[in-house]
């Protein structure tokens, strides 16, 4: 890596640490030029723009979210063992991210109503992530590892809203055990759509 | 209402709606101003100082909410039918709020590291529509309309993360369905811990 690649590098990792505590809005080049000793000018000559600086942020956490939940996840066995490893690592992804924030979930309020670039760069990044799980549900129906006839959207509808109530819980309200309730609301959830002549083979973690 | 009054409570219902719409840090003295066509120090005048003028739009915002949500369903049989109600009327509050933010959700991300007053009251909001859920969920479990041994904190964190996946998918997905989405958890979820034995009596709504 040339030294230049190296020095982007290093502010995109310090913009994405600022970006995740003070929300994508509260990335100002200014507070990143002091986070790194660099002049602002010397920030700029990175990124043409703030703006280009918050998009470049939001694919870099995309590209980390896939490392760690989607591609080991996709080495499992397609169905319901693949959708529990990522389930589990979404959980875990989060429950790592109590300390520091998630920028898909302040994100989504920060640009619910903002138009442009950034917020659609957001939203296609969330719908990735939701398409992969909705494929995983399907592919369990297929395989009959869940019954027939249930509604893949709806399941990924609920796991969501199970990471959404561990991260408001355990960083807002700052209660203990929300990841045990991400995990038992996702059993409970499983053991409900579960194929019943499969139950024996394919336990969720 | 004297004159001073008035004008106090109009300020805090613009401010309550700018609030919502871009947070409460986005909310300042000079917008205000600017929306009411007074001086900032008309604006100051009724409230002391910026912080001041947070804490009340919470306030107001938690006194509409329980408006709406809270004494219109303890009004309901206890058990059951009061849980659902809560839970019918949340979901048409949050769903009535998909155009201008709920303030309660972007709260918990913009204070979520922020100490002080403010994520105070917000906290303490928060704790008391879950506590008001959980002596719900309590009285339906002794008067057997939910099976005994039910893990009351368990049902209100999933009906709250159905009601965030609501927000979010609706809000800034702008997904359609998404109530319906929540609603179809809630029936499912509520199947899931009714006592069998009462289940011809109550049906969730």
């Amino acid at each position: 890596m040339r030294k230049g690649e190296q020095t982007r590098a290093a502010i995109l990792d310090v913009a994405l640490e600022l970006a995740s505590r003070n929300g994508l809005e509260g990335l100002t080049i200014g507070l990143l030029a002091d986070r790194m000793s660099m002049s602002k000018s010397g920030v700029f000559a990175h990124f043409g723009s703030r703006e280009d600086l918050q998009l470049e942020v939001v694919k870099l956490y995309h590209h980390r979210f896939e490392q760690e939940v989607f591609y080991p996840s996709i080495t499992e066995t397609r169905g319901l063992p693949r959708l529990v490893a990522m389930y589990t690592r979404w959980v875990k992804r989060v429950s790592v991210e109590i300390a520091s924030g998630c920028i898909y979930i302040s994100g989504a309020v920060e640009y619910d109503d903002r138009e442009g670039p950034i917020r659609e760069e957001l939203v296609s990044m969330v719908r990735a992530w939701q398409g992969a799980l909705l494929r995983s549900v399907q592919q369990a129906i297929e395989l009959q590892h869940l019954r027939a006839g249930v509604d893949a959207e709806q399941l990924v509808f609920e796991m969501h809203g199970l990471i959404l109530a561990l991260h408001h819980d355990a960083r807002f309200l700052r209660n203990p055990g929300a990841v045990e309730r991400a995990r038992a609301g996702f059993e409970r959830l499983i053991e409900h759509y579960r194929n019943p002549q499969q139950s024996q083979d394919h336990q969720a973690a």
